[in-house]
């Protein structure tokens, strides 16, 4: 196990959140806010503890796919502590519990809130807030890959680790390359909604940070209903982009470098796109049926839908008092979730995509026994391997799911809003139903179901395996050897 | 595709039905009721057709597993069509579709009724309608291995179709001999049921219905209030039964005809009473909180826990009042049913096994990629094509699980309603929660939202795929080829 390179990499993550710190010090600064001073403080601890962890370079560079699993779980987890930690210092937050329950959900771009007042929060707070969900969107390590010098070559099982999807297809030769191209696609789309945000006359706080809770299909808004109170036209441009921030990233590296017809060809996004329009129709109806008028059912039916799909967790309407038909809609797309190679969480579309081709394959099995095809994809055939790493991610999925509905149980609340509270937190959407619904918080929780909760975001973010070895003693037994071996 | 075969085994099982109607008749005998007629006359067109299509004795006797398909699903059909006209000309369920729901229900050993009050059906209807589980219980074609005589060596092609659990397991070489085995098991256990029942002072027409309903794991109740008036004595020799039942059958046959040690050293009957005590104790924990007296909540708890995992589905309590910790395990309960080869439904506690297994050796595979062993039941490595094969049965039975809960959505009732009457359905149990609860029934249910659940019901009997190849339009095609081919 190489523990040194291990220490090496959460050093760089530590470090790069203390720098991080610095944009809310500035929003502080602006607002001429107190808040600043635990940014700074914090902050400047996480710089120097990264500067001590990063400061001998490890000499060893084999790095597999279980070290890249403890680094990024790790690192998650480091993140998720500092970062949560002006919120306590400052008060605004003074349990330590729903602090960290805030910032996980913020990093892994959940958005499931336990305030019930947002407003109350100082700026430089809220801006903190929503600045976690773009890091935790793209995620920190591809960043960290993007711009600090990893020699050795194993660097795609970090990315491995922390990216979600059922496979991780390089762009370009170079893991690094990958992640910059990654990270200029996912900046220049954030500005660019900016300015649309801007050009519909919203205030420059609120459409930083509600792009960024876009971009990293995180959720979190400043206002207490969410994007209730804002104008139609903001409504459409933040369900536009949250559509565009859950398509694959690969889509937009072929439009921009190669060719367009490529990237229309890409089965996941034809059905992502499918799936949408077919629920967005259907609720469409059903809402015209009981509401008034046509622009507005059309409006907040797509921006449900996207908002779901996406897993982002923006409202514009109380969905809980839908029909039954609408929200069951919206429940089964909780699962769906969106593209991989997004910013999106959920199972993802081209999981189900294979998924289903796979109890098509069976049935024709049924039928001739020995003529059966591999499973294809964009004219592909997908690997042995891939598919049954699917199999293996869906059931896995349905066990931690079916054990964290038990294990919240306890506190009496009813099975809808157990049931959709893990459904929101693993797929990293934030609002479920009923008592979780989106006027209502994750507040009325008790500690234990918290961390119960908090574990479900970080296992969905994570893409559930990167968190579950932990609790593997075998690795653990290899992470304590005195000896490092090869 | 050998179509002449299929017809003679579905003649075949026509005429067996009639023959089963002769049961009833001698009730109606009994009783004088006037029911009886409607059985002579349903059971004589069922005997005389048989004998129509058994007629031509087939000369190609090459039989696959799309044929056993084909054969077991249509013999489920037209064993429900015929089943339900009794009713139905008797006026006793004057609707087609809730006759065909109550038979299905009766022989997928579903024990759903759409029924507010059985009392009101005659003596002989209550009788069919209960031996309706326990012809389907075992199963009707593994009855028909047993007796009839059919030559040609692909008869396990049917039982494979028919049987529950992820393989079927040959108990002696030949599948003739098997079948015989297990229907005298079958018949064994359910006469020593009706013993202990009678015992406990029950009315021999009760202990009847009451052993046909425990054997296949139904659970059709002849009271209203299912088994909650009966004494404690016969609610325990239920449970007792009901827990029994869901006890793969191979374990019998250790027991009687081998030794006991291999009995007891089988991983899945472990699993299934390490699960049941578990969910018994959370329960009665649970209950005593509540309720008061020990006994009182020993005996609803362990009641409830064998109705719901060995999917039967009688109660002695209305467990939708249960707190939600209790319902929340009995609705888990609800998908792990019981054992393979027993007459119960559900995933199947060793599919769970090897689900988890699979989850295990993943995690592993983290670690040393290539140091990943075969996964283990009862000492032996499962093969890897029924690993894949059970795979693919969960993510089957999801997506069939997820489109029904969306297609009954439209009738506008609440999520759990909707999510339990389908989990009820598919997994053969009978009773959800709220509005298809132990106290209530599926009579609340529109037309399509009954053949939804219709299709789950048999869909969930013959577990999934005999049912789901009928939709693939090859199939078709070769049947209705005018050239039988080999």
């Amino acid at each position: 196990m190489n523990r040194s390179m291990i220490v090496y990499i959460l050093g760089h993550v530590i470090r790069l959140e203390g720098v991080f710190m610095m944009l809310p010090c500035l929003v502080a600064l602006y607002y001429k806010e107190q808040a600043g001073l635990y940014f700074i403080a914090v902050g400047a601890v996480c710089v120097l503890l990264g500067a001590v962890l990063t400061a001998r370079k490890p000499k060893n560079h084999v790095f597999y796919l279980k070290e890249g699993c403890i680094a990024t779980a790790f690192s998650w987890i480091f993140l998720s502590f500092f970062g949560c930690l002006p919120f306590v210092l400052s008060g605004e937050i003074p349990s330590f519990t729903d602090a960290l329950f805030e910032t996980i959900s913020g990093f892994t771009t959940t958005g499931a809130s336990i305030l019930s007042d947002v407003e109350a929060l100082s700026y430089s707070m809220l801006f903190w807030r929503s600045f976690t969900h773009w890091i935790g969107g793209m995620g920190v390590l591809v960043f960290l890959l993007a711009i600090i010098p990893l020699n050795g070559g194993s660097h795609i099982n970090l990315m491995k680790a922390e990216s979600p999807g059922p496979s991780v297809g390089k762009l370009v030769p170079k893991v690094k390359h990958t992640a910059r191209i990654l990270y200029i696609i996912y900046f220049a789309l954030t500005i660019i909604e900016i300015i649309f945000l801007l050009a519909g006359r919203m205030p420059v706080f609120d459409a930083l940070c509600t792009a960024f809770g876009t971009a990293g299909t995180g959720g979190f808004g400043i206002k207490n209903d969410s994007m209730m109170s804002y104008s139609p036209y903001i409504q459409w441009v933040v369900t536009i982009f949250m559509i565009l921030f859950g398509v694959n990233f690969n889509a937009y590296y072929y439009i921009i470098f190669r060719n367009i017809k490529k990237a229309l060809c890409m089965e996941e996004v034809r059905y992502y796109f499918l799936i949408i329009f077919a629920s967005v129709g259907i609720i469409f109806v059903n809402l015209l049926d009981t509401a008034a008028r046509a622009a507005d059912s059309i409006r907040h039916a797509a921006f449900q839908v996207a908002s779901i799909i996406t897993t982002t967790g923006f409202s514009t309407v109380d969905f809980n008092l839908w029909t039954q038909t609408s929200k069951t809609v919206l429940v089964l797309l909780m699962f769906v979730g969106a593209c991989a190679g997004s910013t999106g969480g959920g199972i993802k579309v081209s999981r189900f995509v294979v998924l289903v081709k796979t109890v098509g394959k069976e049935l024709t099995s049924y039928l001739h026994p020995k003529g059966v095809k591999k499973i294809k994809i964009d004219g592909k055939p997908v690997e042995h391997e891939v598919v049954r790493a699917i199999n293996v991610y869906f059931i896995s999925f349905m066990i931690i799911f079916a054990a964290s509905v038990f294990l919240i149980s306890f506190e009496g609340k009813d099975l809808i809003t157990n049931f959709t509270a893990v459904a929101a937190t693993i797929n990293n959407i934030g609002p479920g139903l009923e008592m979780v619904g989106p006027t209502q918080n994750f507040g009325v929780f008790g500690h234990f179901s918290k961390y119960v909760l908090m574990f479900d975001m970080l296992a969905g973010r994570l893409e559930l395996f990167p968190l579950l070895v932990l609790f593997n003693p075998v690795l653990w037994k290899e992470f304590f050897k005195t000896k490092t071996r090869k």
